[in-house]
């Protein structure tokens, strides 16, 4: 992510740093019985990565006067609960894959069970974390974003996206049948990040419908960027090999409607999610530089 | 569980009645869009088992004039969760078990991934349930369960039990090390269950100690009966084979002490538990009597 050095790239250092931050902190204070356990926790969690979901929380937050300490406890939790997918999602069983965010996955630079264990153990970090006594959101707000982030990971959301992306692996599957793995495999997650930010900010039914729609439409515009860079992008920055979907019979937008028309379709995706958000909200700026930085990534 | 109709036996039945009709709803209303990983959740969360968690909820309610409707999410949350744990600890990748209540374990009966999602989404589904609208229960009661919760299953508990349960395999472990790997692994999930259930009573924080003792010694009873089991109970009645422990060199309570300090172990660590009981509550029947059962059980 080079940039100049403007405002919006200062929030951004600010809020990566915010999250490692308080991640690092998290893995100090919360000591296992299990020295590999925690290793292996520590070891998929600070491995880096671009931590875009806690930044969209914290760019909702900002464009919705939130204050950003009252969004840290979801932004790790969200983050931890991103990571145990990818945990699990790497493991032999589903993607096999090696290599993530540049470094051996989590089942290879430990094994098997510590990866199965590490992820399970996340996930319910994620929600210790969530409800434990907290000194910036009330019983109501805690619970309201448990409940949306259970809603988005378990068999309404996430799990059911990679559940179906496995069981449609060497099918022709349709345009429509994409998106709609998509949306639950990672949109539904990236819906969540908005509205958790939304919990404790006054915005109202008219601007979370707004935002809702913005939110939706950068979900699917992310993975459709996911999609063209597995074909057109270089594995030297994206830190792992591309190609990768071919390689497993694996159909993604390109290869259902071209690289133009995916070029075209994540266009239009990312004007529609600007018009949403400019109706939802008169101080859109760093949540319109997140999408344009989002779909203009390199990895 | 041969017994009389008593009155115990009715109030276990009717318990038991009430969580499976309930966790069957639940697979009724909570629709997938992978058919597959709702088949692979459903199967193992329907497949029987004796619900002693539940019971335990269930029974310290009773015990504390705490309504039973008030306990119908945590009880289907505890058993979630459990059968969550269940269906990763058989994975290959862990302790490779093939049969789980005379049934294929979930990843024989499906697939290694399904087994992985499914337990991953089932313990989604856990705090789904308990962060969901309840008419029973205040948001400070439902927070309050969560974290009971997330604090016995993952770092600090059931995910770090297993983990050093892996760790140990053909180590030459202490009695006192056995113990502590049994307290993570199974202890603090069934003294989570007396803990969830006091949530909204009136016990006093001394009534909350005498339980709180209650429940560790339970809970580590419960594990030396299971290794019990494992070294003389009856392949058919348990529904899984014997000396399995014996057979991954892993160390358990006869083999560390002997089956007569086992069983002298088990009695004194119910007479202890009986004793807390009876200072905690003037109402402790149904608990001694199936606190006896659990130990008495010969599955």
């Amino acid at each position: 992510m080079k940039m100049a050095k403007t405002k919006f790239s200062s929030f951004l250092s600010d809020c990566q740093n915010r999250l490692n931050q308080q991640l690092h902190e998290l893995f100090i204070t919360q000591k296992s019985p299990s020295p590999r356990l925690h290793e292996a926790m520590q070891y998929s969690a600070l491995a880096g990565g671009k931590r875009i979901r806690p930044l969209l929380i914290y760019a909702t937050g900002e464009a919705f006067d939130v204050p950003l300490s009252h969004l840290d406890k979801p932004a790790m939790a969200v983050e931890l609960l991103h990571t145990y997918s990818l945990i699990h999602d790497d493991l032999p069983a589903m993607d096999n894959d090696v290599l993530r965010r540049g470094k051996p996955t989590c089942h290879i630079a430990f094994d098997e069970a510590s990866a199965i264990l590490a992820g399970d153990a996340m996930q319910t970090l994620a929600f210790e974390i969530l409800s434990a006594p907290n000194q910036h959101l009330d019983a109501h707000q805690q619970l309201r974003m448990i409940f949306i982030l259970s809603r988005a990971c378990g068999i309404h959301g996430m799990a059911s996206g990679q559940a179906l992306d496995l069981a449609t692996l060497g099918e022709n599957i349709t345009q429509d049948e994409l998106q709609h793995i998509h949306e639950l495999k990672t949109g539904a997650l990236i819906s969540a990040c908005i509205e958790l930010a939304l919990v404790p900010s006054q915005a109202s039914p008219e601007q979370i419908t707004h935002m809702q729609i913005f939110a939706q439409a950068i979900g699917l515009a992310f993975q459709v960027q996911d999609d063209l860079l597995d074909v057109i992008g270089d594995p030297n920055e994206l830190g792992k090999p591309t190609g990768m979907d071919a390689k497993r019979d694996k159909l993604n937008y390109p290869a259902i409607i071209g690289v133009e028309a995916s070029q075209n379709l994540l266009k239009n995706l990312v004007t529609n999610a600007l018009d949403h958000l400019h109706l939802a909200t008169k101080k859109p700026t760093y949540l319109k530089e997140l999408t344009q930085l989002i779909i203009e990534r390199n990895a």
